[in-house]
Formats: C-alpha cells, structure tokens, sequence
C-alpha cells in the first residue's frame, strides 16, 4: 500500500536553504505534501505532490462556517538515522472524532498511515537530527465544498504538510488561570482537534499576554472552578508527591502525550490520579507549600513546566526543584521517541 | 470615496446564465468581488475585481485555526429598480466586534460602507426583483497569514462576495430543543459570527435531521434549561399576547432582525418582554394553550414560522393562527425592505 502511493516530485528541493541549527516552530516545509481529495461520496486515492498553494472559490465552506480539523505528531530521528513516529494509531483515531463531530467525513485508516509512511520516506532528509528538533507532521482537513447556507460541505480536502521544527517553547512559562473567557461548553467541540477551538483563544491569549503570561488555562464555563487545559496543552499538577490531571471529558483535548505520561509516571512508581482539580485547591497548595510542580504536556511543547500562575490579580510561584517529575517524565517520554530506550508501551512506530 | 474604488471589469458576465426565477440561496454568485487584504499592519484599499478563486498556502491559518467571520445582509429592489440595504451600520460594527474576539484586525468604516455601496452600484442588474427575492450581501474576512503555531495571523483577507437569492426557508418548521449538544460557551465566541459556531451546529443538526426536525433550539450549556437561538436566527415564542425572546449576550448572536422586530412589535402595540425563556415554561404552555406562536427570526428566512417543536421525545403543534404576529411582523419588516412602506425607524439605506 506504502509504496502504491504516486509521487509527483518537486523539480528542486528547498532543502538545501533551511538552517536547521536554527529551525523555528512550523514555519518551513518540506518539498511535498501528501492530498486527497472528498468527492461524490468518497476520499480519493491519496498522491504526493510538490508543496504548493491550495485554489479554492470564495463560496468554499472553510472560508464562512469554520469546518476544519487538524492533527499534530512528530517524526523523530534516531542515532542511526532511523526515522520514527510516535503512537500515529492515536492521531489517526482522533482526526476521525474530530471529523464526525464537524460533520466532516472519516478518513480511511491506509490514507492515513500509509499515506505518512510515503510522505515520510520521501521526505526523511528533512527531519532533523538536532537534539530537541523533530520533524513535525500537520494532518489536516477543511471543507472545499461551496454554498452560503450554513450546512455541511459535499467537498472536503486532506493534506499532509511537514515542517522540520525546533523546540516550541524554551524556558519556563507564566500562565494565567481564566476567570472570565472559555474554551469550550459542555456539549460543544472542545474535545476535538477543530480549529475554531484555538481562534476563539487568541483574544483572552493576548488579553493574558498584556499583563505577562504567556499560557492561560482554561476553566469550566460554568463557574471557572476547575482546571481544564492550556491552549495546546493539557495539564499536570502535583500536590505533594501525587501527579494530578482532570479527566478529559467533551471540553476538553484527549491528549497523547496526556496519556502516556500517565502510563509513564505509574511505571515509575508516581502516585497518580485522574480527577477534577479545582482552582481553589491548587490556590490552598501553593499557598501551604504544597504545590511543588506545574506542566503542561503535548506534542509540540512535550513537556512545559510552569514557573508561576496567575489568579485573581495574585501571582503564585512555584518551588524550583532539582529532580522534578517534569524533567524525569520528559526524558523517558523524549528517549522513548528517539529511539534512545526500550519501549515496553510499544509505542514507536518504524518509519524508515 | 465611494468612486475612487478601483474596479477591474469581468471580461464577460454569468447573468444570462442566471434563471432569476429559480434561484436558490446562496449557490450563484455575481461577476465581481470587493477584496481588501491585511498586511504589514493595515487594511489595504479596497478594489473591485471578477469574482474568482482565492489561492492560499497550505499553512494559511484558516486552515488550522479557524480564525475566520462574517455577516449577512441583503440588497433589495423596489418596484422603481431603486437597490437598498436595511442597516448595514449594524452588520458593519458586528463584523468589527467579532473581528475583535476572533482576534482579527478590525475594518474601516469605508471599506464595508462605501466598498459594499461600489460594489453593489457595479452589479445592480444582479438584484433580482422577484417576490421574495433578493442580492444576498456576504463580506467575510480570515487569516491567510502561516505558520503552524496557533498564534493570531499577520495577514488577512476581507471580501464581499454577493449571491442573487430566492427565500431561505418555504414552509413552516419542525424544531428541536436541544437537550445533549451546545452552541456556545460562557466566555466564549457565541455573540460572533465566527466560522466555527456553524461548523460545531452541523453534527446535532444532522441528528436532529435524521428524527424529522428541520432545525435545533439551542439551549444554555450548563443546564440545558434556557431557549437561546436557532442555528441563524434569534428565537420569538408567543405566550397569550405576549412576545418574549431571550436577551442577548456573550452566547447569543445580537440579531439584526430579533432588535428591528421587537422595535415593529412596540410600535405595533404588541407587549414585548425581553427576558430568559425556559424551556419549562414553552412546554407549560403548550400543554395549558397559552403558547400561540414560535418563529425565528434572521436576514435569511426573516421570520420563520415553527409548526412543532420536539422535547424529550414529545411533539408539540403549534396552532395555525389566521393573523399571526409573524405574518404581521414579517410584512412591515419586509416591507421596510423593499421600500413599500414608510420608513419612520430611519433603516433603510440607499445605494442607487
Ligand atoms: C487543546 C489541546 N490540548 C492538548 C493538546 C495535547 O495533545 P497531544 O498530546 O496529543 O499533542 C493539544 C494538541 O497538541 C491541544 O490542541
Ligand atoms: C447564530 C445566528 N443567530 C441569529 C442570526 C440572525 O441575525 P440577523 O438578524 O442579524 O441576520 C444569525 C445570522 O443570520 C445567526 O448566524
């Protein structure tokens, strides 16, 4: 199936401009992208094409009614140069929840998997071998299909782009707790990877900027009583020496890296729990001492560990420690997608 | 200013094409756009061109962060050919205001008002004269500015696109009340018309589609216990004499036809009460009879009679009325529109 996938080369590569001691977080791509297109009823035989701008009419769905999703994994290479991906079943399998949720169609799993692995091995020049660099794959779809009336596209359009890519963040980061604005309701489309999700961020995102943060997390739209997430990142907080995450529910991201830093941090003997935290009680915490640690955790950023929050006009800085659960967790998670330790989870996937 | 617009003229026009008798909604659309593009800080000036594709990078933020809005209106003919708008100010200061939360640069003044009024100038023959019939107005805007960081763009598009229309709905609706599914958040993007509020409508549509409801009756978030709106229209329910509708905030879009309707309703010595509506208190009284009407209200359909509404799996009729506040709303609304009516609220807006 891999190699049934046509390929229309590029007639030169850009490969040869890009500083990759210097890469920047997603704002240079590969040679190729991976397309296929909904049409009648169906996703057409995936191709590899030249990376190239994307024609669409004015009356184009995406352009008016937001129907958009998209997914985020990294390719990582190895000592060897072998080139790895990082649970994609997982990626593969939230696209599709995202997509019914949009009302945008599912894709076939081969389009997918076997679509990456082509564009992947052709492009395996492009992932970086820098420490802390990877190459990162941006699934996503978006309706083509036209019509002012506010009803689901007939045409739709998935496209893998890649772009080798530095760390996301560097150093630690203020975050802010949100009082006022939300991410998502109950019963909407906070558990999927839409891209309204983030737009509607940006504004409180700024507003937080303004005073000196650089994350907000996200509360409830009820009462802003519980913790929830960061902007594209869920959240970790340890309580003494207990690791605590919320429970992801319709509002908020399922996150992989979520996940398998749960699964690590019970390997390793961490005191876990899965559980809603309330705002209060990471207030009381940092102000009895025992709050020790604060992370964010996704793809981008793996692990983000918080210097201090914001609450209520209040900040609240949080211990420096020597062996956090935050730098051991990132190791055995970042070693095990760098092919550097063992992966008893299974978890990497052999590209190349 | 409105004739220093720059128009570059389609080489031929689609009109002949265009069975004006037929039209559907939004699915024609005329020969030029307006287009204004955000770079290096500012709006460009606004410059007609033929309607035609747009091309973008894959990593255009549209794409992936749903940065996108925009706002509806339509251009009316009277009997003497004369073309009118019906308060483009209040659609010009809503762009500006979702604009602001989706974190979209706002627009001049100009650029809406006297780019719409050039544009529609150019393509009067477009505005069909047929009852019912009208130029549907559509002036979007979104980030076509890249990059895969989820970050506001540094660059955006503004268009007006323009779409000769026949009515949106015919006939009278079946709704459902929404007991699982949410449109908007507390604090969230609701009161914008930003492209993903639709797209996360879509799916709880199609489900109610599948049971024989035509549209959803959006609910609160948190207890599903208050009627907010309609997919694109503010929500009217009739008790006794009494037409209340819910007050407008941070979920609900601020309607254009919900305000002109309550000033009409006023004026025609209707009692009107702007409060929250429960869902309770709707199905109370349908079973006593005190419920006489329920009808949407939205520059597409206008107003939009609902037969029955469905709750907790239990139907409920509405009673056909012979003369109906809708029926009475609707004709001096629209014939406000069409200029056949004096215009004591000052709305309509001449443009040629
Ligand atoms: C809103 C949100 N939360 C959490 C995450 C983390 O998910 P993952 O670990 O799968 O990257 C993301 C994605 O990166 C996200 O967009
Ligand atoms: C969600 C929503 N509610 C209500 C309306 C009605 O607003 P207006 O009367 O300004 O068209 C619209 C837009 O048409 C809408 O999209």
């Amino acid at each position: 199936m891999v190699n049934n996938i046509p390929v229309e080369k590029a007639k030169t590569s850009k490969i040869h401009n890009v500083d990759f001691d210097n890469l920047a977080f997603g704002t240079t791509y590969t040679d190729h992208m991976l397309v296929s297109d909904f049409n009648d009823g169906e996703w057409s035989a995936p191709k590899i094409i030249p990376y190239q701008p994307v024609t669409l009419e004015p009356s184009s769905k995406i352009f008016h009614y937001g129907q958009s999703i998209f997914e985020g994994l990294k390719a990582y290479k190895d000592e060897q140069g072998s080139v790895w991906l990082f649970r994609p079943m997982e990626n593969f399998k939230r696209l599709n929840k995202s997509a019914k949720r949009l009302a945008i169609p599912e894709l076939p799993e081969s389009h997918f998997i076997d679509g990456l692995t082509a564009l992947l091995r052709l492009e395996q020049d492009w992932v970086p071998q820098n420490p802390g660099s990877s190459l990162y794959v941006r699934p996503f779809m978006f309706a083509s299909g036209t019509g002012f009336h506010a009803s689901p596209a007939d045409k739709y359009k998935f496209i893998i782009a890649l772009a080798p890519s530095g760390a996301y963040f560097s150093g630690k980061v203020k975050v802010l707790i949100e009082e006022k604005y939300s991410r998502a309701a109950n019963g909407g489309v906070g558990y999927a990877k839409a891209g309204g999700n983030y737009a509607g961020q940006f504004y409180p995102t700024q507003l937080a900027a303004e005073k000196g943060y650089q994350q907000v997390i996200w509360t409830d739209d009820n009462n802003h009583e519980f913790i929830e997430e960061a902007g594209a990142m869920n959240v970790f907080v340890r309580i003494n020496d207990t690791l605590i995450t919320a429970p992801t529910n319709d509002r908020i991201l399922d996150g992989i890296t979520r996940k398998s830093i749960l699964d690590i941090a019970k390997d390793e003997g961490i005191d876990t729990e899965v559980r809603k935290v309330s705002v209060k009680e990471v207030v009381d915490a940092a102000k009895n001492g025992s709050l020790k640690e604060m992370f964010g955790a996704g793809t981008a950023a793996v692990v983000s560990p918080i210097a201090a929050f914001g609450y209520k006009d209040v900040d609240y800085e949080l211990p420096e420690l020597g062996d956090s659960y935050a730098s051991k967790l990132k190791k055995r998670i970042t070693d095990i997608q760098y092919n550097r330790a063992e992966d008893k989870f299974g978890w990497r996937y052999k590209v190349v």
